[in-house]
């Protein structure tokens, strides 16, 4: 067994991942043009930085865009109707949403093709699930975002109910809910829309964690999905440490351990993951 | 308050009541022919012994059966083929199903059709299964019927699966199947076939059994839905009672009582309920 084992899943997911390919390709073949990505790649500050250094600006307010500029949709992706604005205001749209993300664009238009009023499973404020919304106005369907147990109690009544979900979208909330749907209505059809990133993270610590000495997890202190991955590998290491960067390893937590485990948020870029193993490299020596 | 209290679906429920009836009709209309009904009409002895007295005898085994004789199809309802096999032996088939069991085949037959391979939750040796099985193979179709929660691992690799229920089926079991289909599957159709009348009983007791004094549950000691009845009774007032008729009931359970409540299970005819409401008031006079 090695002395540092980083979790096969750490970090950036599959639509990420792409979403920063599709950046630095389109950064690389308009150099010295203008390019915005609509609200940040990622939630690292750190990559974002990269990023712009590589000519991809945030566009924070859109009074910033003038004609000819390129837009990169993020993988979260939007509303189909701003989508059409970008494009009427003489604007090059990159689109880089998630593949995993169209596919509950697709699905929504499937249900609302089959005369299902939609429930999705997701976050009300989510980007995603924002734009999802958008897919189910401009299919000219009805539906709502269930995020709570409390805001089903609004479609008990409904009698045909397609599920979708917002990828990352808790299996034991998505399980609850499917469950009280079925049962309340005549007929339910799910498609499950859940994107595994998040699940073969958090089984990676279940993984790791009972094994190794000191568990480090490396990523943003507001990143939801990191904080869970830390809470998941102290309930079963008490040595589990979260970091944002190398920077903040204390050597006094790696005292007598043979062997560390690393793995890391979906937002966490590899290069920040690499910079924390060779720092825990230098310390356990 | 009343001092005697029934419950308000104490006893049979509607596909019970109906094919009753219509074993009724049918030896009136009948009189002096042969009629038998397909397994005993209900898991009563009782009144399967007043059925008999009225012309319906139970068909043990089809060694006994003549052409020009009439035979009931019970609540629970049979196959096609064999129904078809009835027929063309020459008998006059009256079907008494359940048109609850009913809308169950024709969500196999739907669910069939659109491609799903069919999930039926419900227990494997009851008779409304197997009638719903040979709907399931007529159409065509495949599946399989999920009895615990062992029996879904084997429908785990399914990417697009329709779900029916056992009309009987628990409600509990239901949401958490569905919920676990749901989420190994791509594709989730659920046409929801539980029918309300076993936990309309049940919500009954949880009603009546706390607010007085003494609950009698009435039904076979051998009824799986009675004995629950009791159970749920039992958990709320401890001065619970489980009897099959009105000769079982002791008047010192009844000691100092102001009211009591009285429910029975889905396969108690109404003149036993009576019975016991009678001698109840005579022993609290």
């Amino acid at each position: 067994m090695d002395r540092i084992i980083v979790a096969p899943h750490a970090g950036f997911c599959f639509g990420v991942k792409r979403a920063i390919n599709i950046a630095e390709r389109t950064s690389k073949e308009n150099k010295g043009k203008r390019i915005w990505s609509i609200g940040p790649l990622i939630h690292n500050p750190q990559e974002v930085e990269r990023l712009r250094k590589e000519g991809v600006e945030v566009l924070e307010t859109e009074e910033n865009i003038r004609p000819g500029d390129t837009v990169i949709i993020r993988s979260h992706g939007i509303p189909p109707n701003k989508e059409e604005e970008y494009v009427s205001k003489g604007l090059r749209v990159v689109d880089a949403t998630c593949p995993y993300v169209k596919a509950v664009h697709q699905a929504v238009e499937k249900l609302v093709a089959e005369g299902y009023f939609v429930v999705i499973l997701g976050e009300k404020n989510h980007p995603e699930v924002i734009g999802t919304l958008g897919y189910l106005k401009k299919a000219g369907g009805e539906g709502v975002v269930v995020e709570t147990k409390e805001d089903l109690e609004k479609v008990k009544h409904l009698e045909k109910i397609g599920i979708v979900a917002q990828t990352t979208q808790n299996e034991q909330f998505f399980k609850e809910a499917v469950g009280e749907l079925a049962l309340w209505a005549k007929e339910v059809k799910v498609i499950n829309t859940i994107c595994n990133a998040t699940s073969e993270r958090q089984e990676d610590v279940y993984e790791l964690a009972p094994k190794v000495d000191v568990m480090i997890i490396v990523g943003g202190k507001n990143s939801g999905n990191t904080r869970r991955l830390y809470e998941i590998s102290r309930s079963l290491n008490p040595r589990s440490y979260h970091v944002e960067t190398a920077q903040e390893l204390d050597p006094a937590w790696f005292s007598g351990a043979e062997t560390v485990g690393i793995t890391a948020g979906a937002s966490t870029p590899d290069w920040i993951i690499e910079e924390v193993k060779k720092r825990v490299e230098e310390i356990i020596g």
